[in-house]
């Protein structure tokens, strides 16, 4: 009974030695590839077996009607679900009239490799056909991040023992047959034949071009390919298509020691304005630079941008293998999935699958850009200013709703909110103050006054505004927020919760700051000096519900007196609670799905004091099931930060192998980017203990047994940092920049390009007793474990080689 | 600009003397006939024009796919709604070939009586065809109380001034296209063609039959009609039929004064389980007693059984014919939807339309047999039982929802729940105390032990398990009640509504204390006297939240600490409120959508102080917008107890007014059946301060300027008490029964027959100020108003006749 870990532990790659067809959609998303504008699910070549056939375009979206039992005001009419394009990864071989397929003649070999400094998937396989005939193929794919519009795939074949009739096929294939949804919410939406053909054209140059349409959202996309091939002389190749398949065939006959190698480059656009000719050209124009710059060319620029960013943003962890490698990974992800956003959302699972219908949520602004603000910045300005770009649609939606200024989606592709469950999605007007604090984290690390002014103010003053028209002063001159739901998802529509309280409080304060920066700017936007000093007061008044005999903080206000959640009597089956439970019971019962207040203090940390962080962690420890991939790392954070070393380095493995792992078996609908982002937060704000704002850099190391050393790197105000942490000390140097004041433990000490080390502080509290519910313990980290990766159920017999 | 009343005021009818064909479709809710197991709406015999056609059965439904726009556990799959059956009161007439159709041609005069005393439906009328033949036509309706299956139309046709080639056709039709249905939520989905054909037959002596079923429920209706014909010699009957259109035509030539007499008679049944041999003869038998009876003898057993009716029911009113006419109205549309339930709901709108799709709400137990118990108990006892009747289902719905006990459906006609919104549904739990309170309410009023053995104490037992479900004991020893939504759907999800406490505080000391009174019973059920004892105490620790400061009780816990609504700003058109703004917004906020608080000082009075009264109804006054109709009526009750009489008689004009004047502009889908009620709610427990428990019958009698005398009569166990209430006195007399000993303004008297007499005391409360939010106080009542009845829109020209 042996589990198979699906992927090799190495420190720059991840790596599948064999093909698990049982868990093929999982290693799908894991072997995505994506610049943050084209992602292609890491679906083999030849299209078939597949799990979920995935191509997709940043913002390219289909409606579909949203349906309720019981209609009520301001529910969204129609919902965005991403669309699977055109596939162009497509390359079908022949051999001896047989086709390849993994399923039939027997399979040798069979290897996958991502390679995080390469930027490629590169996959070996020896096959044999039914009949005996043997080949040596060879793929290797890129989405070009210098190349916004482009992807391309090398690909090899060889016979090995006998000559061969080959045949290979390179195609695009519009409306691709998907498998019918799954019941699990949390998947997506099901779209029959999304696209309508408006072109299919082979012109010269064995350039093909197909350009579709959708029915409802009305927005083209052209997709086109070219090929260099390489093969010994007699090789014929063909175009043709028809309908939504354009086809390259290409025939030759290889003797052993021949080879046939085919470059084909493919491209994409999309637009709502543009026309069909211009949406024609603009994809063949892609692929005459990318013609251009050739195979080796793109390889080569591949290299160099990760090059540059790993300089940048790598981790280093010494003592634990997986987790090197998976925070790697998922900076990698998280670098596809932003590297070419141009104003366009990072979904919560990238463009790797279609999870939640492709949805952006609050998960970029709180976990996706607080990792890439001092890694990869250029991604978090890009993500907000398509904040900025749908302000409009969310300044409609809040009037709609009888507020002033914005109201953001809780979930969207393209501005307009798609939530069907108004208390988990409108309610949780959370989301106007995260983007707040994303603006407010990214000017603080980049000083960037253009973007402060431009794209800073207005999101600053439409969210205070939103505060300004749902609070209101009580008799007590206490500023509260009735009604709301905050990021626990198993509470709703509460008063008072102290994670929205606390964040709409910096949005207050931080509109009024920037306001007067930028004088000029906020009266363009009918800011007066009444209304800055209305939202200063406003945040100075608000109220935080303190649970005095407990001495903890209410999550929301009641909170604390409700009943706890029978842990006792619930199974391990019975989780995620809302797939068991009614929201009904979970809503006015003691339990939380994710770290609510627990997260506020990670981000407003200096809100509460030493002693209340320890006791408020333990409280809501006891309660915090982790139902949702968005809770490990905050709680590895504060674990780390009361002292909790062990468990936090627990949930570090728990964030960092989300989707290796697949632990919340969803992974087959798109990786997690939140939580690919959890393993980065969790080694650098939890073992680290960085913390930024207000020009203050700050850094509390400390790690758990097992990590021997944490190196990581941090950009901030022009300087680029190196923090090396070891059991007993931690080193800065500045990597780039001009010397800079951080603190230590509370030290302050001003860094530059000579190291300077210091000893760790130790663990400052008393170690108070810290319970998960029962059943619901992070598993504890063992670094050196035998299990690794994704595991293949046992049961399933090993794939025959 | 002359406003028409659509209804004359009379005291023992509604009578239309003039066809409004713009609000015909309000007209045949008003019109509708029914005696609870089959209702008729008030279609025009001839079928056209129509506003919405509306036959049907009393729990016969179709179900519906309920969709959500995101899924969650426990949300119910399907709906179900009423469906409109074969319709039999089809008498087309041909005049001279032309179609008698009020469209065309020329009507003379048009008039529609419901006679209240009469049981019957009669219309009159006088048409000239567009060729210029002119007759009169008579018809009268009736659904008999007296034969359940059984409803039956008088049809004459007489030429005027010339001889006439008359055709009739008497019908029988299924599948009847019903217009789309309109966006308000609080009507109908519409079912296209719901009924498949199994038999349609004309068998002999001119009885047609037809059997269909539903696709989905499962469900058998038979329909038959039979026919006795009369006219002059040379009268042709023929029968044919087909698909789903039964026919009986009968030709003849009438000179003036000759008459064609038709009196049709018509049957239902419906089953579940019964074969189509089995229906098809159930309905045939129905026919031939229907038959035997004959015309004049079903119209003389209906008087009967309404003479019986009224003399234990009447509510006499001087000084305000409106009143008079609408409780009496009231009155007989409750009987009408009671009369012959045998165990089955009382749905909303009765059987008089599809609004609410025909589902039965709290509003049966906690409006309509309030007046049922005094009035026609047995109706009382059958929508009891029907309850105990779904008490597996409510069991099985607990068990769902992780709770004990039952939980029966928010909104259902089989006993599922059908709420598709579960903040509104499925979290108001008070539905199962208010049932609990109809059963303690009956058994106090008819001493009916056997009913409270085998009835009463399995729905009070399983209604007690959910509280003891639902609440915890908090740190201070309170029992609490969290997450639950009252009757005010303004408000949701809220911890501790008062009067959801109070009523399952009174549900559990009711389960105990008839657990104890048959101890045998409640063995079998699995009750010990330690979990009545538990019943107990969590009832004794059950918490109200009372503000100290405003010294007012909280609606719900934290009540009293949200913003008030912007009244100020909130615009006439923007009424009722849950069309313009999100539910989120309400929820948030002082503002009361019906009585909920006040609803809890009716019926759990004894709970508060008289100043707690005041002070509570002043305080909720001001925050009351009055968007449903459950709360004009609760309003009168406890502004006549607080001694704002004037205020009170106005909440009585506006709950008896609900229907006659189609106040909230949906009397379309139905009557509503609990404003009907509403308006003897507010008489005898408004004006004559009527309350009873535990065997005490208390009156407190005051009368508003205006209404010169008040009589009621009440039922109590097992006596008949006439109360006759003058402005400054009250006379008590037994119309029948053993001396009874009851409260007048907290005086006991024994009471015979022979008149008493005592002078009501004056109001006992110093006046607070009473506001209403501003554009919602009532219309003053002002009797001997020129305006009455249904007001037809001015700007409509009048109709020619």
């Amino acid at each position: 009974m042996i589990k198979h870990p699906a992927f090799i532990v190495e420190p720059w790659s991840v790596r599948e030695c064999h093909l698990h067809t049982d868990v093929l959609a999982q290693t799908e998303s894991v072997f995505a590839l994506s610049n943050g504008h084209i992602g292609l699910r890491g679906n083999l070549d030849e299209g078939e077996p597949f799990g979920l056939p995935g191509t997709y375009l940043n913002s390219f979206y289909e409606l579909r009607p949203l349906p309720y039992a019981e209609a009520g005001y301001g529910y969204p009419e129609s919902g965005q679900t991403v669309v699977n394009v055109t596939n162009g990864k497509l390359i079908r071989l022949l051999v001896d009239d047989e086709p390849f397929d993994v399923r039939y003649g027997t399979l040798h070999s069979h290897e996958r490799v991502l390679d995080m400094r390469a930027g490629t998937l590169i996959r070996k396989a020896c096959w044999s056909s039914p009949t005996g005939a043997r080949v040596r193929v060879t793929s290797t794919r890129l989405v070009s991040f210098t190349h916004r519009a482009v992807a391309a795939i090398r690909y090899e074949v060889e016979p090995v023992d006998q000559p061969l009739n080959v045949v290979v096929q390179s195609e695009l294939v519009a409306n691709e047959t998907v498998p019918p949804p799954t019941a699990d919410p949390r998947a997506a939406a099901a779209l029959e034949a999304p696209l309508v053909l408006e072109e299919n054209v082979a012109a010269r140059n064995n350039v093909c071009v197909m350009v579709h349409s959708t029915r409802a959202s009305r927005l083209r996309v052209a997709a086109g390919m070219r090929h260099e091939i390489e093969g010994p002389d007699g090789t014929r190749v063909e175009c043709d298509g028809g309908g939504n398949v354009s086809r390259v065939t290409i025939a030759t006959r290889l003797a052993p020691g021949e080879r046939l190698r085919l470059d084909k480059f493919f491209a994409y656009g999309w637009s709502a304005k543009r026309s069909r000719p211009a949406m024609h050209d603009q994809v063949v124009a892609a692929l005459a630079a990318a013609r251009l710059t050739g195979w080796d060319g793109l390889c080569a620029e591949q290299r160099a941008f990760l090059d540059d960013f790993w300089a940048g943003a790598d981790v280093e962890v010494e003592g634990d293998a997986e987790v090197q490698q998976a925070v790697r990974f998922g900076l990698f992800h998280l670098l596809q999935a932003g590297a070419r956003l141009e104003r366009r959302p990072i979904a919560g699972k990238g463009l790797t699958g279609s999870g939640y219908d492709g949805h952006a949520f609050w998960d970029t602004e709180s976990f996706v850009l607080p990792v890439m603000t001092y890694t990869y910045p250029r991604a978090a300005a890009d993500a907000l200013m398509w904040r900025e770009s749908i302000l409009p649609l969310a300044q409609a939606r809040a009037e709609q709703l009888g507020l002033r200024g914005a109201a953001f989606p809780w979930r969207t592709i393209n501005g307009e909110e798609c939530s069907g469950y108004w208390p988990a999605g409108t309610a949780a007007f959370h989301v106007n103050a995260d983007i707040a604090a994303a603006v407010t984290r990214y000017v603080d690390a980049t000083e960037d006054t253009g973007f402060e002014r431009d794209v800073g103010l207005p999101l600053l003053v439409a969210t205070a505004r939103l505060w300004c028209a749902l609070g209101h002063h009580d008799a007590d001159g206490r500023y509260r927020i009735d009604g709301v739901t905050g990021p626990d998802e198993y509470s709703a529509v509460a008063d008072n919760n102290v994670f929205t309280n606390l964040m709409a409080q910096r949005n207050l304060r931080a509109a009024a700051e920037t306001a007067v920066r930028h004088l000029d700017r906020a009266e363009l936007l009918g800011v007066t000096l009444e209304e800055a000093a209305m939202w200063r007061d406003c945040a100075a008044a608000i109220f935080l519900p303190y649970d005095e005999r407990l001495g903890v903080h209410e999550q929301s206000e009641g909170f604390t007196g409700h009943a706890v959640w029978d842990f006792a009597n619930t199974t391990p089956e019975q989780y995620p609670l809302l797939l068991h439970f009614p929201y009904f019971d979970l809503y006015r019962k003691q339990v939380v799905k994710q770290a609510d207040l627990v997260l506020a203090m990670h981000l407003c940390g200096e809100a509460f004091t030493p002693e209340q962080k320890a006791r408020n962690f333990a409280y809501y420890e006891a309660l915090t099931v982790r139902d949702s991939s968005l809770s490990a790392c905050t709680q590895a954070v504060l674990a780390a930060e009361v002292g909790q070393l062990d468990l936090a380095y627990a949930y570090l493995g728990e964030a960092a192998l989300m989707d290796l792992r697949d632990l919340e078996h969803n992974t087959r609908d798109g990786v997690h980017m939140a939580s690919l982002a959890g393993a980065w937060i969790a080694l650098v704000n939890g073992f680290g203990g960085m913390r930024a704002h207000d020009g203050r850099l700050c850094f509390a190391p400390r790690l758990p047994q097992g990590i021997t050393r944490l190196t990581f790197r941090v950009r901030y105000r022009g300087r680029l940092a190196r923090v090396d942490v070891a059991p007993d000390g931690t080193t800065y140097r500045l990597l780039h920049g001009s010397p800079l004041t951080v603190s230590h433990h509370g030290e302050e000490l001003t860094i530059g390009a000579q190291p300077q080390a210091r000893r760790n502080a130790p663990p400052p509290f008393p170690d108070l007793p810290v319970r998960q519910p029962p059943g619901r313990e992070p598993t504890p980290r063992r670094p050196g474990d035998l299990s690794r990766g994704l595991v293949v159920p046992a049961e399933q017999p090993a794939e025959e080689v």
